[in-house]
């Protein structure tokens, strides 16, 4: 057996990274339906009266966008960053660009990374998503502002509108959960297939980059699609109601696809990504009244209704006064402040997701909330956003712990590589 | 609005904990389907081709035993120990074990906690998994050895087989996720339905018990009904081929259920679970040869055949040897020294599911693993297993870090409820 102190041997005699991907029969006959449906030996799990059946949809890899910006929410996500370790060369991280596509589009197709034909080498595939359904898995790659400094020679390729966000009200940002070179989405209905997108992405990198922190998100809070149901958040209030859909291409070209405006042609038809850990501290909610939370929110929690009345769908009349005369939605109520018609009319196409680390072990509280995840033609929306929710009433309730950019590259056609349109 | 400031006018004028239940219609009929299928207002997600289909079967809540331990394996796992707070007394506990009751059987049931009707109260229900469904939620409650000691007049009903486990090989406890005293499983194929439940039964039990630690899991790695295929591990290997099947009754009346042995007739038709947090050190484990992997675990890793040959579910033979005269299944295999074979015929119930806690921020490492449930009817069956595994190949790659034992009562019948027979 190898050793972990065995390591030097391996790496010195084993395959090399990009043989893990290209001696395998990389350029195979897609499968058909669960992950290593190409894969001899390796069966789907039949499930049924015992168990949950996941459907095996797959999305599309190619288009002109990347997947997993409008494809409508998956249930599930796994999100990880990753910076290049010290002494990678700009070829080195092109190279391992190009082989996350490779790796990308077989497992968004249903297929492991390769296949296991060599016993006295590591195994192409870490295996533990064989058998289990792809479940419309999405992989949306992006580019940190650092990855623009003088390291791989980007640094004329940096959008002039990638950068840090500027402090912010309401935050306390960690720093193990803060940037990263890259960025890695990963979405599907099946958790464990997302959290294998991320695990093999950053295998494959192994040497050129390292993980910098990852979240797995349990339930999503966005609809991003008219044909969805709005889920809840872990305040359990409707969220996303106002969310861009898929359908309003419109409002899309408008506000969250990168056009003509700017300065760096790779980026048009991507879009930018911005990432908030958003802590809620969910014993103090527990304790608020109904009627104080759909105050402070500004919709009906059963019905999601906004409080100047009507369904779900309602546009919120902002004007309109409540039975004391006051305004039905408040002043300070959340989506009064976070609304187009405060802020100019803007709008961010929101991906979020639930999530939990686990117990505060000092205080004994859920250290869970919202890791918020949008989609933008230009961060300084999300920068207008946030900052006009300096006096959002849910402050009280909620603190962002985490934050990152990204500039996320326009989709690729068949034959066309990550990182592509960056080097070139 | 009510301030986190303002707790103890809440506290003070608000409802009771006894109300959050009682007061709001708890006997009323049961929905069919979705969580909140008994709300009016809450309606359940429809999804098709823009989303997950999960199931909306409900698994009883009374029967002979606790649901969740020979029920077919869940996909997702929320699970959560929690500790009687300073000051809370006996009554209290027995109280708040007879609310957990009605909770739990509403909610399993596919309901809310209770109903809002309220408007100047706090929600009855948390309201995060309202619509979604509720996908064979089942709850399993568990009580720690501490909670025999000298604080609720226990002591006596202490079963003499409940202690927290001896040091055992390879492990390095991080007290942060070790003990407590109460555990609550919930098993759901749809995750939010399974954080749903442990989050509202730590709120209803607000002011008697706090969080003490809590880990969520994304994938199931065991299967414990032949109805199910057997899923993989974060290694990548099928975990569990060989574990007790619900179907194998003769077993488990042997080797899971509690039965006239114990010196508390309270426990009897009760079990013992022992969780154990393992973690894994997949970057060491992606760099050893296909072949190596093989043999530290002694399986295939595709097909999950014994390397003594045939199937899956091929018995092992760890007598026959391999083409160099050694052992086809290595004298250190996993599997060898895990087996009944070779540890007086014990079985256990595993019940097992990968984890991941996010990225080491130093090491750039995986924090992840397998989140070990495993149910016998003594947990000196796990110690010992446990204790022959001091030679496992497969210690190189994995690290047992947190642990916990529990009395896992019987199951109940309709107007029974947790703890009348430990305090009878």
């Amino acid at each position: 057996m190898t050793s972990p102190q065995d390591t030097e041997r391996v790496e010195g005699s084993g395959p090399s990274r990009r043989r893990l991907l290209a001696g395998a029969g990389l350029v195979g006959v897609l499968g058909t339906g669960a992950l290593a449906g190409g894969l001899a030996g390796y069966s789907a799990q039949p499930e049924g009266a015992a168990g949950a059946v996941l459907g095996d949809q797959r999305i599309p890899f190619y288009g002109t966008h990347q997947a997993g910006i409008t494809t409508p929410a998956q249930d599930r996500l796994a999100f990880g960053t990753l910076n290049v370790v010290s002494g990678a060369t700009a070829a080195d991280l092109r190279d391992l660009l190009r082989d996350w596509t490779t790796a990308a589009a077989r497992m968004t197709a249903g297929q492991l990374v390769g296949e296991e034909t060599e016993p006295q080498a590591p195994p192409v595939d870490t295996g533990e998503a064989a058998g289990s359904p792809v479940s419309r898995l999405t992989v949306t790659v992006g580019y940190g502002p650092a990855l623009f400094d003088h390291r791989f020679g980007l640094a004329a390729r940096q959008p002039s509108a990638l950068a840090d966000l500027p402090p912010l009200p309401n935050e306390n940002l960690d720093p193990d959960y803060t940037g990263g070179d890259l960025a890695i989405q990963a979405c599907s209905d099946n958790p464990l297939a997302a959290f294998h997108a991320v695990r093999n992405l950053a295998r494959i990198g192994m040497g050129v980059v390292a993980h910098n922190w990852m979240e797995l998100g349990f339930g999503r809070t966005s609809t991003t699609s008219t044909a969805q149901a709005t889920p809840r958040n872990l305040l359990g209030f409707k969220d996303g109601t106002r969310n861009i859909k898929a359908e309003q291409t419109e409002l899309l070209n408008r506000h969250v696809w990168v056009g003509q405006e700017t300065d760096q042609p790779w980026l048009r038809g991507g879009s930018y990504m911005v990432t908030r850990k958003i802590r809620m501290f969910v014993e103090n909610w527990d304790r608020d009244y109904l009627a104080d939370q759909e105050n402070v929110i500004g919709r009906a929690k059963v019905s999601g209704a906004p409080l100047s009345g009507g369904a779900e769908f309602s546009t919120p009349d902002f004007t309109k006064a409540g039975g004391d005369g006051q305004p039905a939605i408040p002043a300070d109520a959340h989506i009064r402040l976070a609304s187009p018609e405060h802020n100019g009319g803007i709008h961010i196409l929101r991906r979020g997701y639930s999530f939990t680390d686990g117990i505060d072990p000092q205080a004994g509280t859920l250290l869970g909330g919202l890791f918020f995840i949008a989609f933008m033609k230009n961060p300084s929306q999300f920068v207008k956003l946030q900052t006009a929710l300096a006096g959002d009433a849910l402050n009280e309730y909620i603190h962002h712990t985490g934050s990152a950019t990204f500039a996320v590259p326009p989709g690729l056609r068949p034959g066309q590589h990550y990182g592509d349109a960056l080097f070139s």
